[in-house]
């Protein structure tokens, strides 16, 4: 059965999230919250960013999933603490869920927590989980149309990452088009256009999380919330 | 804001579906309610669909967005009847939707509707919008582990097509893996392995889709709904 998501669950969820985001300041964590479809690359890319940063960061990963455990499977190998939350169906996460997760996870040995949302563009959004940032990835095979079709998340998100790159000569993705369409709809926003593939751009999303991760990169409105 | 959705709301939307259905079947279209994640290619496979059974079945489709109509747009083009529902942020249609949406479309003129959901794996699922029959759509670029990260629509759906399968090469997506993962949540369902770039498999889809609407394809339960 699906969640009840009305304007007093919606409050309920902000206490939470609050609460958690009093708790990730005391223990100086950053965190962000991944949001993208199903597939666009969400584990791909904290697997790539976890061995980039190792040595630099220490990172942690809070995976959500409707089933299986197979994308925290997927970074722990990479060498990342990673608690999974599985949502049995729910299509997103909650800030009580994370706050859950939160209690096997040391946060005053981390610098920069990740949480990995349930595959979905649309209700993830609507749910402060108590992060610092959002951060959007749209694959190239998904079409450049989809920051007019889903603007919600990249209104919200401090960047976005476009995956997948490696595969655009075989799409019609429209990059500039795309582009133009995340700038219209948030101008203050990064964009990095990358592939965990061939790994182009991650070294500058990599520098950005430790900007980031040190209170410095722009965009992250960590003071304001 | 999101909506509200508990139980009172889902027996209120299957009354509306039962009623969309008895519409259906009065005048004896069949009624598709097509799923995907955002990005997977309904659209361009509605477009090709339209273009290859022109002459043999009279197509409608109904396409929910969040927002804009580039979708009903491009499916306008291929000289199909089409009906925009914008669910302004929802994440799902609705029987509710869909029965405004009827309004708009002479049912009696046409042997096959589509309905083509809100670009969510998740959420979709659980609403009846009276169709006779759910189809997923899988594209590779998703990755071959979707079906039991996201069971729920493939154990519902008749028929999964996949999709962008020349990009196959291009990525690590396993087929085989794909179809076993597929056949152990539902083994009475058809599979199409396709590319609406290059046309592959598409004539099997058709000919299920004309079968569909003779009323005479395996697991298009229609008696029983």
């Amino acid at each position: 059965m699906k969640v009840i998501v009305g304007k007093d669950l919606l409050s309920a969820n902000a206490g939470q999230a609050g609460e958690n985001r009093v708790l990730f300041n005391n223990n100086r964590v950053t965190v962000i919250n991944l949001i993208s479809a199903p597939g666009s690359g969400k584990t791909a890319l904290l697997e790539k960013t976890a061995e980039l940063l190792r040595g630099k960061l220490k990172l942690g990963v809070v995976v959500g999933d409707l089933y299986t455990t197979r994308d925290a499977e997927r970074i722990e190998r990479a060498g990342v603490t990673v608690v999974q939350i599985n949502t049995e169906g729910v299509c997103h996460l909650t800030a009580d869920m994370v706050a859950r997760a939160l209690q096997e996870v040391s946060l005053d040995q981390l610098n920069l927590l990740f949480i990995e949302n349930v595959g979905n563009l649309v209700c993830p959004v609507s749910f402060d989980l108590g992060e610092h940032a959002k951060v959007a990835l749209l694959s190239v095979t998904e079409g450049s149309d989809k920051p007019a079709k889903y603007p919600g998340i990249f209104r919200e998100a401090v960047a976005t990452v476009i995956s997948k790159v490696d595969l655009l000569p075989y799409t019609d993705f429209d990059l500039p088009a795309c582009l133009e369409e995340i700038q219209k709809i948030n101008s203050d926003q990064q964009v990095f256009i990358t592939s965990a593939r061939t790994g182009q751009d991650l070294s500058h999303w990599c520098a950005w999380l430790e900007q980031l991760a040190a209170g410095k990169a722009k965009g992250n409105n960590l003071a304001s919330r």
